[in-house]
């Protein structure tokens, strides 16, 4: 039942705690720490790793430790390791440390935008085109993840054609990946599943990716629409970890193992050692100072087994 | 995007909180305060609400005032007020309440019968064949809920055909409906719907429910795969009260104002006042002293609008 079956695509996982999650923490996570975290995360089979961020050390502590982390991992041949990049500055430092792939970020929300990166979306976009050509030539990949695509804290909806067309400008510049992100866990399955078909069908050479939150409860609901309009690839954190400021004490990004753990039983290639990812997850609260989202970590698998009381 | 959109099922919500719920609660909720949050439930659209269990007040001393809620409450037409009854001597006791139905509960798993219920499967079924007799010509009807329908914390997978072969005794008795348990969250969604898809066909006259757990994350996503299969009518716990005894600290039941909230979204009639539900939801961690699973009640609904940050 935990074998893949014939028939089913075979999935990408990214794992996106040490950048996502740790970003978000108060306790700042010890560099060796992270790269022991990163490590152990390189042997279970992810796809894509996200390891840290460039951006100023200022504006997000919690990751300015990005040269030493990328310097000092050990990187696994077949792991791509990504790194987000806000601006130039930020891509010549990753550049420098030989990363993979850049991810950068924007909002297709004008409000969102403005609130999370403190400028406005053409502001953002010139500067992630700069970004782009920075990079070109470098033999590093470019993806770009984009905010509320599903829908805005602030202003609500968002068009749909506004997300296909942000995308479409991305595409002409030449990116090498999209990751539609549902930031505030606004998205819902009938929703999903219209969306990944109209953007599969629209950028059919772009690496597409789903990125939900489980603000709400409906994270793995959503995969499963995704999975239904041929989605391959998503992005996942470690124990749930990675919050959202708009929903104190709600649940963040959907976690990696609950994630992998449905997947697996529904007969999908995920790559993922989810014993191994289980360990690694169990040794999260330790490092971040407090408990994680995680249920399956509470609950064990499906194929735990407990002993019969005695009769 | 919150209206029923047409071609979409009406669906039927059954709210279990004050029996499936506050049966597993240590504070004892005050019988009062039970009949007020049961006529809120009332209020709020749903289809059934399962209001008390006519089990021994010593085996199960958080629901001792059974008579008094079932007395008090005040019923609203077109509700259907349910009961658990374990044996003859709760059904009599049911039935001098002019309860709706009586709701019978027996585990697929003889480990877990036995473990949960102290005798055998076959004991079981015959108990409960002396209630069905029992309650025979009382206007009273009567559902069965079948525990570790998708696997058993202790015996691990379940044979399906155990399950069929269990619903068509059941279903040769004359109950009028089945409830499809996955008692400790272990469904996933592809079993879900290959489960369910076939006990429609086998059973089509039979009132078919399916009551999820969240304890692995999967209980949204299990809800659409069975809404797949062309189910129409789902238990759950609002709050997401009611716990797992195998997995302490995971969630419980699923939560009804994550699934109402989901199914609206996704076009589909519920009958149930979400904005309402949240209102009785929120009243819930003063009645039982703790915290709830809910994260739509931190999060808030998905149309729910945050201030944009000063520019």
């Amino acid at each position: 039942m935990d074998t893949p079956q014939p028939g089913k695509a075979r999935l990408h996982i990214q794992e996106v705690a040490p950048r996502d999650g740790f970003q978000n923490e108060q306790q700042f996570v010890d560099t060796q720490d992270k790269i022991r975290f990163i490590d152990a995360l390189s042997a279970c089979g992810f796809a894509k790793i996200e390891a840290t961020s460039f951006t100023s050390p200022k504006a997000i502590p919690a990751l300015r430790d990005a040269e030493i982390v990328m310097h000092e991992i050990t990187r696994r041949p077949g792991v791509v390791y990504t790194a987000l990049v806000p601006n130039v500055r930020g891509a010549e430092r990753a550049l420098s440390c030989k990363v993979d792939e850049v991810n950068l970020v924007m909002s297709v929300s004008e409000t969102h935008n403005r609130a999370n990166l403190r400028m406005s979306r053409d502001q953002s976009f010139a500067q992630l085109a700069d970004v782009i050509d920075a990079v070109r030539g470098s033999h590093v990949a470019v993806n770009v993840s984009l905010s509320t695509v599903f829908g805005c804290p602030m202003e609500g909806d968002i068009d749909p054609y506004e997300v296909y067309e942000l995308m479409d400008r991305f595409a002409q510049r030449g990116v090498d990946g999209i990751t539609l992100c549902d930031t505030t866990g606004m998205a819902y399955p009938s929703q999903v599943e219209e969306m990944a078909r109209r953007a599969r069908e629209m950028f059919k050479t772009l690496e597409l990716t789903l990125h939900f939150h489980n603000t709400r409860g409906m994270a793995l609901a959503n995969t499963m629409a995704a999975l239904d309009a041929g989605i391959d690839r998503f992005d996942a954190s470690l124990g749930g970890i990675g919050g959202c400021p708009y929903a104190p004490g709600a649940s963040g990004n959907v976690c990696t193992e609950e994630l992998v753990h449905m997947l697996q039983l529904d007969g999908y290639d995920t790559g993922v050692d989810l014993a191994g990812i289980l360990e690694v997850s169990a040794t999260l609260p330790a490092l971040i100072g407090h408990d994680v989202p995680s249920q399956i970590l509470k609950a064990g698998t499906r194929s735990r087994r407990h002993p019969a009381p005695c009769a």
